[in-house]
């Protein structure tokens, strides 16, 4: 999917809301796991999720970790799920949350594994990566046409501080060299990045930085991130955001009901980034 | 594995030598993928491999990503592989070379799908983390008993200027901020560092921050490290080095006598290696 299509989807859906299918097993509805093997449980579960918050969201986002807790029967999970999305007829942006990178020669299975035909290996649009070995380890990801790196920037997470604010002697953070340099990797159309929501108020350095470029942005939901303060720091002319919440949605309800839970969760969301997009 | 079983296998087998399975399906011998499923063949090659090196070995480090590059059917040749080596009556240090990290309660999962019960999910003894995300990203993986962390210090690859030398405004470059501050999430018993051979003049440094530490040395073989530098430069009281060659062994020959090939360059290494141990 390309970034004019994105933005496209972004102002027919009045949404920038992104749902991460961290569908950990032992969270999953009992009535849901009965009777089903554990790769079935998470198919119907991810299913019935998606179906309930299509019309609210223009992205999914399956964390790696959750499907490969699970061995291959988790792989399996993800990949079905995946063609679950393909299978139906409106486009949807659907990024791996892999956070993968490794030397260039290596990245680029890394990358094929990611951005497949669908069958042998799932095909997303975007994967996350991690830049901590630099431009050789990123390069792979950014020569598949339409497909997208999202570059961890600033995380969500307490241990964001360890390093990513460091600041080096040339007076720039290291989240912010990270944003710099990878510009002369790739660009808006193929290159988003990673800005946690737990820093709203950082996000207009970042802007600065990257004014043009899409955004993923974690924390919102049960990281406690406000919504309405990323809408404001984060939009740019082509929406630029996507917004996520998992556990807040998918996990809204362990009951019967948590399919129209989960909806009701991505619809109070989807609201508020509608009410924030009438008004500009 | 614990640290003192790992010396002693560096002692009596007077080797610090890892082999990186980097096992490619394209570049297996046709030999061995006449006839074979895609997974069989990289499992044939593995064993065989396996066989012909063990004794000059005191490590394997699959490489994820030419696993997952294969989908289903490699993440089962992967974990078929891990089982082969527990088969065999000694011990060996086995590394998931896959370079993981995610927000705490995520790695968490990770560190489960390495750490497994060799059934569900490969019993590992250490994986390779990725530093960028901080404490929490770490944490998780350090928890097991007898199971190591290697995180990524210094690599081997040229984006490893990118980021990882850079100077912050106390003086410290990147990689020892990553060394300096990980030694409070863990101890020499737990945690290990990545530092590229191709760097061998930058272990003094790396040894002045972590003297009793592992390290785990990529980049000789393939890219170019030089062996006997790195023994001088990195060794300590036990060892602590596993130096890892991938592509230079396991694809030493394309022919019908691939392992011997194999068995011929690892044996040249375990030789110098051997060498260095009896001068001490």
């Amino acid at each position: 999917m390309n970034k004019q299509q994105l933005a496209e989807m972004v102002f027919s859906k009045k949404s920038v809301l992104c749902v991460g299918l961290d569908s950990e097993l032992s969270k999953i509805p009992a009535h849901i796991r009965e009777g089903r093997s554990a790769e079935d449980a998470i198919v119907a579960f991810n299913e019935a999720i998606i179906d309930a918050t299509w019309k609210y969201t223009i992205a999914y986002k399956p964390n790696l970790a959750f499907y490969e807790a699970m061995g291959l029967a988790g792989m399996s999970a993800l990949y079905r799920t995946v063609q679950y999305i393909r299978s139906k007829e409106e486009p949807m942006f659907v990024i791996a949350d892999a956070k993968r990178a490794d030397i260039g020669n290596t990245s680029r299975l890394y990358a094929s594994a990611f951005f497949g035909d669908g069958k042998t290996a799932p095909d997303f649009d975007a994967v996350t990566v991690a830049p901590y070995m630099g431009k050789d380890s990123v390069s792979p990801f950014l020569s598949f046409d339409g497909k997208w790196v999202v570059l961890l920037a600033l995380t969500s997470n307490p241990g964001a501080d360890d390093f990513q604010l460091t600041t080096s002697n040339d007076g720039m953070q290291l989240f912010e060299r990270v944003l710099a340099k990878s510009k002369e990797w790739g660009t808006d159309e193929n290159m988003m990045y990673v800005v946690g929501a737990t820093r709203a108020e950082m996000l207009k350095k970042v802007r600065q930085i990257v004014p043009e470029n899409f955004l993923l942005i974690p924390g919102v939901g049960a990281q406690g991130g406000d919504l309405n303060e990323v809408l404001k720091n984060g939009w740019n002319k082509s929406g630029g955001l996507l917004i996520n919440a998992s556990r807040s949605i998918i996990f809204a309800s362990s009951g019967v009901d948590f399919a129209e839970a989960a909806a009701a969760e991505a619809g109070r969301m989807q609201n508020e980034m509608a009410r924030f997009i009438n008004q500009l």
